[in-house]
């Protein structure tokens, strides 16, 4: 059985296509999410189907397969069993013999829940859609505002976080001001748009060799993105950021890229096997990947605690180890030697014609490090299609300059404007009424 | 000034390009919506993005037009002005010379407003994306379903009206289940799948010629679509349709594609210049577009009472004319022929294939009539990439099998869920405060 359909399940259940046993998928929703192209989804370059294949269409066809709807809620380690939360709101108890655990990692922060509802996340399909409506929403409300000050916080973007995410995000909501959007309004000047790129380390991209750092933080720069390194958020609200310090960055439009955790069933797993994690509650796991006096689970990907970085090539060579072991057991081969990370480098897009890339001891920036990214990731898209239309987006929107997947839905305008226009009072059941309904899943 | 950027108003802002005057163009939404593909979006073809263009995007680099966000509620024909509720909360007052009021039509469900919770309609993006998401999501749960009358109940979809709407969704349902989706599933047999199409008229497609609506229930009987003709609906609840006579069509998904009417903005301008409504509130305007009494106030499109159909050509065309009566004023020209439909004819696909169409007097049908269906809309598709990819979907979706953007968001699922799961007394308070959320904008 694997839980979850991120990238270590996806090849895991990819890798047991031969094997001579029954395979179960569980996952909480429909689809594979392609998570490092999100941020491309909340800034109007993909449509939110070329970054989220139905798991159904890529295994079709596939007889020894059982594909289930559901969030698996815990683990019974004696009875063999995992425990399921049915998308049809049934709970069901499934057998497992062997069990490859990958349900990724939930965004985190830092204990300040409540910051979510001003600093929405970008971890799924929902939170891309949000960002995006939030995004678009701002320029459209500055070409509105009538006051200079009102103005001035609808066109300015903090982006919390340096990583990937927050840096790729600031690259394209820079391209969007500066050369997507020039010309579509009349009031609002969008050569004002501020982007302040906050992170409490001292460098971007800080998962990333020290010289792509630097050659990143200099495009950043030529961008007139606002990086604030060293610069700890202590607080969101409403109207902007306060920095440790007392600093404000008066802000309407907040992005969370901060940090991330591991989902509760990590928690839940450990106590049931009483395997040790680490502080953001991965599990520790064994050099083949299983749980400790449980040779028959492995935990791969964001959730196991590995000393490797939380990036998609991990999870993947991860799953597919655990398949392998479990193949190799299921022939009479036991796979020995351990689960080994190849590391093929790490990439970052900032804006078009300029990537930077580590591969190896090779170090790529500028163009040529941006086609190597456009390679890398259309390589690893699922599917034919979306390959062919993701390259059709990005051609328009980086030889063009067009935005052409920049929907809202009125719903997600709505619930924003409702939450703003209450009473205090009404404020904070609305939030808990909104909240549930948007939160992919309560935990 | 324009209200509405439906084809109506994007046609008369176009044909506005180089008067000598300022040009407003008022929408609720930032986009476009070309309406007439909102049934690919539902059923997973087509992304939002490629049937709903920005209005920004389309006009970029007009200097001569200003865009505004927000709905027209009231038009002060005295002072010539319109009232405008922002989409930032401000009410305004904008002043026109000349208004072009082409706000198109809005679902009816005649009355029985409740119908709305069970059977969403498809007017609009977000209609689209609810139905897509429902349409998806009872494969899923017919997937999990243990009970046989369960999986009955998923697999059954009523569609009630059978104008091009309903006939279309009808037809790429029963695509997806006998073609698109299959193999996907293990425990839910599709070819069970029943699509039931009801209308209360005798005939499918009524506004088109008698032989093509021959030729259509053909096809969709082919395709084992069970259409009930002279079928009044007369209830909707959560498990199904009672129709007159007490029958009942238990499905959990239904969609309502019976009727439209004229948005309150006709009730209110009629008020305002006395001018004459007919019984689906449309204004009754002169044969030159204009409201009587009003030489300087034009309605044209779905608002228009003209004894025309509600199609796309009929807006497109009146919207041109209105501005060329307008150019024509400013120039010292008056046009003085009144406004006269070009009927370039009516066109449905049902299938994959299999289109019916009547241009003047021929009639086409199946694999012409298909080809004559891709060729027409792909030319009045707006803009390059829009084509391009959404002809790319089409090969995807018609030549192969797939169906790439079948993605919901959580909060649609949560939504639903959280209607269902909930007590009668608490049902009542929740479903205002979520169809508050998901509404276009309360009237």
């Amino acid at each position: 059985m694997v839980v979850g359909a991120g990238f270590g399940g996806l090849f895991a259940t990819k890798t047991l296509r031969h094997v001579p046993a029954k395979v179960t998928l569980i996952n909480g929703t429909t689809y594979h999410l392609f998570e490092p192209l999100l941020y491309q989804v909340a800034t109007g370059i993909l449509s939110e189907g070329e970054v989220a294949p139905p798991i159904r269409e890529i295994f079709k066809g596939r007889r020894n397969l059982d594909i289930q709807l559901g969030w698996v809620s815990d683990v019974d380690v004696e009875a063999h069993e995992v425990v399921v939360d049915g998308a049809d709101g049934r709970v069901r108890r499934v057998p497992y013999d062997s069990l490859i655990v990958a349900a990724g990692a939930q965004n985190s922060y830092f204990g300040n829940e409540a910051f979510a509802e001003h600093a929405p996340s970008l971890k799924n399909i929902d939170d891309a859609l949000e960002v995006r409506s939030r995004i678009f929403h701002a320029f459209e409300m500055a070409e509105l505002a009538e006051d200079p000050d009102e103005q001035r916080r609808w066109l300015t973007f903090a982006i919390v976080g340096a990583g990937p995410t927050g840096v790729e995000l600031a690259g394209q909501i820079a391209e969007l001001a500066q050369r997507s959007l020039k010309g579509q309004y009349h009031h609002a000047d969008l050569t004002q748009t501020r982007i302040v790129l906050m992170d409490a380390v001292d460098r971007v991209l800080p998962a990333f060799d020290e010289a792509l750092s630097v050659s990143a933080l200099k495009t950043l720069k030529k961008l007139h993105v606002d990086v604030r390194l060293g610069t700890r958020v202590v607080d969101v609200d409403a109207k902007g950021v306060t920095v440790a310090g007392g600093e404000r960055v008066e802000a309407y439009t907040k992005i969370w890229a901060a940090g991330v955790m591991a989902p509760g069933l990590a928690q839940r797993l450990a106590e049931a096997t009483g395997a040790p994690t680490d502080r953001a509650g991965r599990i520790v796991v064994e050099p083949d990947c299983t749980v400790p006096g449980h040779p028959e689970i492995f935990v791969v990907g964001d959730m196991a605690a590995q000393n490797l970085p939380g990036v998609a090539q991990v999870a993947m060579q991860g799953g597919r180890y655990a398949a392998q072991v479990i193949k190799g057991r299921l022939a009479g081969k036991p796979v020995t030697k351990p689960f080994k990370y190849f590391d093929k480098g790490n990439m970052a897009t900032i804006s078009r014609f300029s990537a930077v890339a580590n591969v190896g001891k090779l170090h790529l920036s500028g163009l040529l490090g941006w086609f190597g990214w456009l390679g890398v990731h259309l390589f690893y898209l699922i599917g034919f299609k979306n390959k062919v239309t993701t390259l059709m987006h990005w051609t328009v929107s980086f030889l063009g300059r067009g935005r052409s997947e920049r929907i809202a839905t009125t719903q997600q305008i709505n619930a924003r404007n409702a939450l703003h226009h209450l009473s205090t009072d009404d404020h904070h059941r609305a939030v808990g009424v909104v909240q549930q309904l948007q939160n992919g899943r309560p935990e």
